[in-house]
């Protein structure tokens, strides 16, 4: 690990050649380094707590000034309950996970002497872009060494003490390991991100850990694949056959658990035939604890009329554009699905569906009902990152998930969808191991191929 | 399927409402499809051959006129030898593929009564852009409809009689199977390349085929991403020990077998120590079959004492950029890797690696020798989609590995490297089936995660 002011060519060209020998090292190797790092950081604690809280006091100024927001800070918090604990915790949880390097996943006798393997291995260089939050450098850094990944990290000028004062521990660790010099980066030089976004020749992946803003600016910008969410417009909707008091524990859970999570609710769809049965008691849980609830006109009506006045009069009206809003703050948006009194509970289902499919960002969406039926027809249908029944949004997590940590949350098409641990750090290469055999052997008139799987092992 | 000349917008949104009917179809329904499309093209083939002696005819004339190459004019006829019944043959080898939809890739036990699956589904709406091939049509219409996917293809204007000929005979079957209309649109308009590469809030990947140019053209101009690959420039190295008539064959068929192919080698490598045992035997036998040969000055030194003069004095000098350079032609760049005496074969090996590192397009790789510890540093060491051992680098091939038939050959470093076939079609989903548990109930002094891998069946 290097903490470098070096250009960000001569970085990732530096990158490139390490992540060869990186990607070669055996697993014990690979393990060795991150029980270093562990080690070093916990000696190092008190160094890095006193940087962060100069970071800290230096931000609150800003805070107060107005150019900073309240949740950066907290972000920015090392001190935070657990949250030191959380990051030494997590470097072990990745060292103990299994290798995710040399996996053969496709074994194919092509022909008498002549077997084609795919085999798992590191995708190479990747760019991690952060802003505020400083134990995303030992999250990365784990996941990037277990993998067999060179990484370069650049984070944001809140965190600058902080990123430097952890790297040069990561950095002292990593001397006496065998994971190459420049296999982890720190990049400290300013105005270096749009140089960066340049070099598809020697990055194969950016992941950015931040803003909206920041991760748009990055998909707009560059030609390297972008790994990653901007927007993350989660719904849940309840069907007619929810029950009460799942459907209240859920929503209180998915709007207020972290109201500026990626996997909160922003979106409530309900069931027109639940206006009275299960709503009431849904918002007014709700509202008690705070949230405004943005109403389309149909669920407003039917909570003026069930709710007490205080609770009614505080109701809102939603607007188009509320519902392709991420609030990120205690505001939920509600939207009835109309159930026509000949239609079959799926009509509704199918209706919440599309709804689904042109606002949501593919994020994560839940439903809640009883019937195993509807549940299959949403889960199946709504077309996101993580489809949920009967559980909360914010169960979207790659912790959760027991993925040990997460370099992130994708809602691309394609590679990594959902909570990215480290498969997604991963791709393959297609081994063919033959004794002379040539291709214009085979064909018409020729030699055939006998396209056998073999079991995986060896 | 339809023929159609409506706006892109509106054809990727038709395509993308289209698919998400079409990713919920049974397997049934999709085989049903494909043996709808095969029956339809094989009642239609005289139709079909007719409209491309047209197009080929409009071609020829093109040819002769010097505005057409005639490796064009090749791919285009659909009269060649085993071309129609290939490309009929490749609809039921894919329909009878294992069905890559709704698989089940991972499934944990997150709590009690709290579990995770990873679903496989179809990505969404793929771009086709291809040039010249016709047949290009049936295989991707197989594998889009097989892996679920609605697709969009849009052909070169040299095939525009043959493509509407296909086209309208698919169309028609299409319409009494299950396959929603627009699963499969074929874009006949011109012009429309650039605003369908736009449209990424409907479009979810772009396959181009055809001349780097049209790649690279794609892949600099979209933020949709773009599997595939615009070099092909594959190496050979002959370590010193490999046996020569091995290293005669396998160089035959690499550069000779289909020269324009992306598969077809570019490069030789061989070790110092082979220049008087083994390569005076492979160079005389490409230059008996017409092959140029470009060396670089050991190698020319090495052959212009061993080969008869006339023959010698046929070789070229290299230059830097013959290395980097895909001829697509029956020449070949040669170049040695110095073996000082008192070095270790592992190091010549380590020097190929690195010649193979600074210049390959990482598409394929191969490796001649005998020795199974040298071909095991190669094939770790490489960086290629392909990383072959005493084979031809020709057997990179969708249908060699047994994938039935591909969509391309993928450089990329995420998703899906090499021959990609159904697999690359496809993503996943993770869903969670829960019975009312939330996100806030989990961590310090609360309840605990059991995170047990299931069994992956049901």
């Amino acid at each position: 690990m290097s903490l470098t002011n070096s250009s960000p060519l001569e970085v990732a060209k530096a990158a490139s050649i390490s992540s060869r020998g990186l990607a070669i090292l055996p697993t014990k190797a690979r393990n060795d380094a991150l029980t270093a790092i562990h080690h070093a950081l916990q000696e190092s604690k008190e160094t890095i707590q006193a940087a962060n809280a100069k970071d800290l006091e230096l931000a609150t100024k800003s805070a107060e000034e107005g150019e900073l927001s309240q949740s950066v800070l907290k972000r920015l918090d090392l001190g935070r309950k657990g949250k030191w604990e959380d990051m030494l915790q997590g470097i072990l949880d990745v060292r103990d996970l299994e290798d995710p390097v040399n996996k053969i996943t496709l074994k194919t006798r092509l022909d008498d002497g002549l077997t084609l393997e795919r085999v798992s291995c590191p995708i190479g260089v990747l760019l991690i872009i952060f802003e505020a939050r400083p134990e995303v450098i030992a999250n990365i850094a784990s996941l990037a060494i277990k993998s067999g990944n060179a990484a370069i990290l650049k984070g944001g000028k809140e965190t600058t003490l902080s990123f430097q004062a952890i790297s040069q521990t990561i950095s002292n660790a990593l001397t006496n390991t065998l994971v190459p010099n420049n296999s982890i980066q720190l990049l400290i030089t300013r105005d270096v991100v749009a140089s960066l976004l340049d070099l598809d020749k020697h990055i194969d992946l950016v992941i950015p850990r931040g803003s909206n803003e920041l991760v748009r600016y990055i998909q707009n910008n560059t030609r390297i694949p972008v790994l990653g969410h901007a927007d993350g417009l989660c719904s849940i909707y309840i069907h007619q056959d929810a029950e009460n008091d799942m459907a209240v524990k859920i929503l209180l859970d998915a709007k207020l658990d972290y109201p500026a999570a990626c996997n909160a609710v922003e979106t409530l769809l309900i069931d027109e035939a639940a206006h009275s049965t299960i709503l009431p008691e849904v918002a007014s849980a709700l509202l008690k604890r705070g949230v405004s609830l943005r109403c389309d006109a149909p669920s407003k009506a039917a909570l003026s009329s069930s709710l007490p006045k205080s609770q009614a009069d505080t109701l809102q009206e939603a607007t188009e554009e509320d519902y392709t809003t991420e609030f990120l703050a205690p505001i939920l948006a509600i939207k009835t699905i109309p159930t026509p009194p000949d239609a079959s509970p799926s009509t509704s289902c199918s209706l919440a569906i599309a709804h689904i499919s042109a606002h949501s960002s593919k994020h994560t969406d839940a439903i809640i009902t009883s019937s195993k039926e509807i549940a299959e027809q949403f889960q199946s249908g709504v077309d996101s990152a993580c489809v949920f029944w009967n559980t909360s949004t914010r169960m979207a997590d790659g912790m959760r998930f027991g993925f040990g940590t997460e370099v992130g949350i994708s809602t691309n098409k394609i590679h990594a969808r959902g909570p990215v641990g480290l498969e997604g750090l991963m791709i393959y290469k297609y081994r063919v191991k033959g004794t002379g055999q040539v291709a214009g052997e085979y064909g018409v008139g020729g030699k055939h191929w006998k396209h056998e799987r073999l079991p995986l092992q060896g």
